[in-house]
């Protein structure tokens, strides 16, 4: 019996995410069903897909991942069956599953007429969960919908990552914020890329509401000093301004979505 | 083995529901737990009768449901054990059930004396979550407390429905709101009764803060302009206030509990 | 199999709490995993504490319980396993342990050197939960560390509860504020103690912000009047403020920490 991994922006102080636990319990009483978040902004596409990008690689490998982050419910938009090793993914055909699908081959099929059957205005309870429960309990995807250009996929700009490496030669490179986490953690949309163990120093960052920034280069936060802005690979997989005991987002006065310049000083 | 639904006004930032788990995990290790929500506002059972009402037919038949929403803890409000269907709630007697068992026959006990043997301050923990157990394990609701006739269970004002047929003939109704949900949208305390599938239109409303205000009838959010106000029959089962891709709560500063009229235009 | 509880206080808007599930899904898939709470505020190793020592009675005899708490994630602080009847910690070496373990024996063992293994950051998901499977599946701790002295624990001043008892014969104690609930009722660092039966009468205290105050010592919060202070042994084990029906944290101006006096009157 395959895992179920649940990432909405439904909250919790709605019953959205609890009725469709009930559907998964009624239809797959044998599944573990886990949460990665129902805290994803309401509609941030862009920030649901850094959480199931940073999510899936420690879930096991057989669980079925139903994200719900749907700006489009209602309207024509897709909904997405894919398969990529022996994991599942079943989200609105919005961008959401780039990041994690990005870089290994995959298979997808459109399982969107199943809404036929559903309340129109809440999919994640009356389409998503009952497929979620089949593929949980066995059924092949062939037979829940029909098989499309893995390549068709609708792609989303707020999830495009880039890497730190184009910024040599005193290039500055566009980014933007994928997310703030509780701790006041800015996670950006930069890999760290080949050059990454060789650099070091402070760039030159330029945020929309602060002026310049010049984040230090450090492993881990104990490097740095308290208050000080840093610059680190978190533990989610991308570059995260961090400041030791504080909040890097306070500090910078970001937010979810800011765009950012970045580049090396020579 | 009957799964076990939680539904508390706890919050999630203080250990109480996760001691209710604590308990549930001792006493029934083998039941299913989930939560509905533990989001609902301190001490609103209108709003808890709500999310039970709307959450029951998405959970299995046999499950445990357990409310506790109690501004009278402490106080000599009965505990009540009810059955319908092979479903079981519990619940302070204080208007909870009275949504979710409305329109079918129901049993229900007494089980008050089990405070007994509890702290005077936690029933949850202490009375609901062990007699859960105690259910999901197979116990007899007669063996827990004494029948009585359901017909005497407390009922709320909050929490009893209108129908949008009623404004038929030029007649302004009263509804209260039932909830806001995080994306803003505002559930109404109406159902829509026979009439509602010929009816269109935009009906009359009155809100304590905005003034008049004139919903569109619509069946989805996309058939809303972005940003015009709709009325539709929401996922919920009851007739709603939506934006699309904005927030109905803000735009008529409505809030939890507030009372409305609204009627059909001659 | 044992089952797991976790503490932290990485909230849920993150992905951090179910990138910990992730884990313990993958490698302890037939263990129980609840949550005590995520909802400590951060870095507040004293509400950890407290938050810890209130809930283990209420979870099974065999439960491992996770703790990750962590203002010194990345330093060279150690992590702990604790071992007490037939009960696991696993957590910093930062006094969150102190309450929950205090007053009888146990085994501790230093398990720090985990870490070598793990991403810098987030030691909750590439190092407690791994422990937390390992351990869950019947693994010894002596194999997962170096037995210690009990008696080196790092101690937490926010930590340390006090008796009501020392307020006889006129004198003031100290204690703080361990936790303000959803509902307003403030926890205090003070214990019964076995004069407490006997006692009653209204209380001299000190706080912060508002002055003195004079709560009225009761059972339970039906002896008040709506909106009267009273003081009363919580359903946590602790002293708690709590007005009827409102919120004694208001009233009192008190918030988290605070440091507070309390004597009886002669």
């Amino acid at each position: 019996m395959r895992p179920i991994a649940l990432l909405t922006d439904f909250g919790l102080s709605d019953p959205y995410a609890g009725q469709m636990k009930g559907v998964l319990t009624a239809r797959a009483p044998q599944a573990i069903v886990q949460d990665i978040s129902h805290g994803v902004q309401p509609f941030q596409v862009g920030q649901a897909a850094f959480f199931l990008a940073a999510s899936v690689p420690h879930f096991p490998d057989s669980t079925v991942f139903v994200c719900v982050v749907d700006p489009g419910v209602g309207t024509k938009r897709r909904i997405i069956l894919a398969k990529q090793r022996n994991r599942y993914f079943l989200a609105p055909d919005n961008g959401l599953l780039v990041f994690a699908l990005h870089g290994e081959p995959f298979d997808a099929w459109d399982v969107s007429h199943h809404t036929e059957r559903a309340s129109s205005t809440f999919h994640g309870r009356d389409v998503f969960a009952p497929l979620a429960a089949e593929l949980a309990n066995g059924e092949a995807p062939g037979k829940l919908g029909k098989l499309i250009d893995s390549n068709e996929l609708v792609r989303s700009e707020a999830a495009t990552p880039t890497l730190l490496d184009e910024t040599q030669a005193g290039r500055m490179v566009q980014g933007h914020v994928l997310h703030i986490d509780r701790f006041g953690n800015v996670i950006l949309s930069l890999l760290p890329g080949e050059l990454y163990q060789r650099m070091s120093g402070a760039p030159e960052m330029e945020t929309p509401c602060s002026g310049p920034a010049a984040p230090r280069m450090v492993r881990t936060y104990g490097e740095l000093q308290r208050g000080e802005l840093g610059l680190l690979l978190g533990s989610q997989g991308f570059l995260e301004l961090a400041v030791n005991q504080g909040s890097a987002a306070d500090l910078l006065e970001i937010k979810l979505g800011d765009i950012f310049n970045i580049g090396m000083p020579d």
